[in-house]
């Protein structure tokens, strides 16, 4: 997939068409003073970008088609892998106390806990807030008690792309998604957290692909 | 600015260009077995989109442009003012507790603190769990002592882009930013809030933009 800038000849093709159509190409070349023969790369790529249709033995009509795709095969091939971030993980016996140390040296929103290497739940700064509100004992409760556990974790796979870890971002409401790896053990299934993708690693993918020429 | 899938043809033209550059339009018509004419188009698209240098009398050569701009006119134009949630404000005597009842209700990352009306501070979840932490009192200390105060708040404009918005996030580490309009009286600068962009609006942005056909 490529993209171009239209050239002023193309947006005024476009103009003529809209307000001739149908109208031939040998119309068109009329209108702008050239030969057929140089409209024709124009209107291969009108007609190839959807914006304009071409009907044999009709002419060229507008298709109306000006919102067009704006996500490049670069954005759709952009995986969960390339983007992810380091899990921060603690044991389901840390105390909230101890997992909030570890959530601000990391500096990160959501930690992941584990039990025996395996994803067993996930803590956010908003469950640490309601807790403590409630009036819950930092310094005694473990993690363990408070998370939200498996299998109620929305998670994703290094191989998902960004896009589709958006996507599980916005409808479940969640800040962040453990990257996982399944593994399975006599009909169960257990996960190995091998990433973070939050709202974080998205906005920068935005700004990586924003900044882009 | 339009986006084009490119055909089979296409691909196979810069792949012979990338094997045998310098090579004339004759040349690869000769290995495709087709006119000129036909691959005139073809040329035309390639081109214009950098994929191929055209130079006269030597012939097309391939450029090593094959990431292209991504980013259309269509995200180049999203405004601030099309993105932005309500914000969630608090006076500045407002006690932590009570401003964590806002947040949680609202269920937002950030509360913003006004005094007279206008942008005095921001509280995030992070300060509520630093001072929390450092056994503050929620229940007698009012947010104004230990919000962040203007002018050490990063804001944007609803006249600013997405992506200038989604920069500022990324570059200054912060979950949000207030959307805010100045205010000019004796010479002193005032900030009136009328919105938020989150990490959440880019990420919600972003999902819009990839689901676009």
């Amino acid at each position: 997939m490529i993209v171009i800038e239209l050239s002023e000849r193309q947006l005024k093709i476009i103009e003529i068409v809209k307000e001739n159509e149908p109208i031939t190409s040998e119309q068109i070349a009329q209108f702008l003073k050239v030969t057929r023969a140089t409209l024709r790369p124009d209107l291969a790529i009108l007609t190839m970008s959807g914006m304009l249709d071409a009907r044999p033995k009709v002419g060229y009509l507008y298709s109306g088609n000006n919102t067009v795709s704006i996500i490049s095969e670069h954005v759709k091939r952009t995986k969960v892998s390339e983007i992810k971030s380091m899990p921060v993980v603690v044991d389901e016996q840390t105390t909230l106390y101890d997992a909030l140390v570890s959530l601000f040296l990391e500096d990160v929103g959501s930690i992941y806990v584990l039990s025996h290497g395996y994803l067993a739940g996930v803590i956010s700064r908003k469950d640490f807030l309601k807790n403590i509100m409630g009036g819950t004992d930092i310094h005694k409760m473990p993690v363990g008690l408070i998370m939200t556990r498996m299998p109620n974790i929305v998670t994703t796979y290094p191989h998902e792309t960004a896009l589709e870890a958006a996507i599980k971002i916005i409808e479940h409401e969640v800040d962040s998604l453990p990257v996982v790896e399944k593994f399975e053990e006599k009909g169960k299934e257990y996960f190995k957290v091998v990433g973070k993708v939050s709202k974080t690693n998205i906005t920068r993918l935005f700004v990586e692909l924003g900044r882009q020429k």
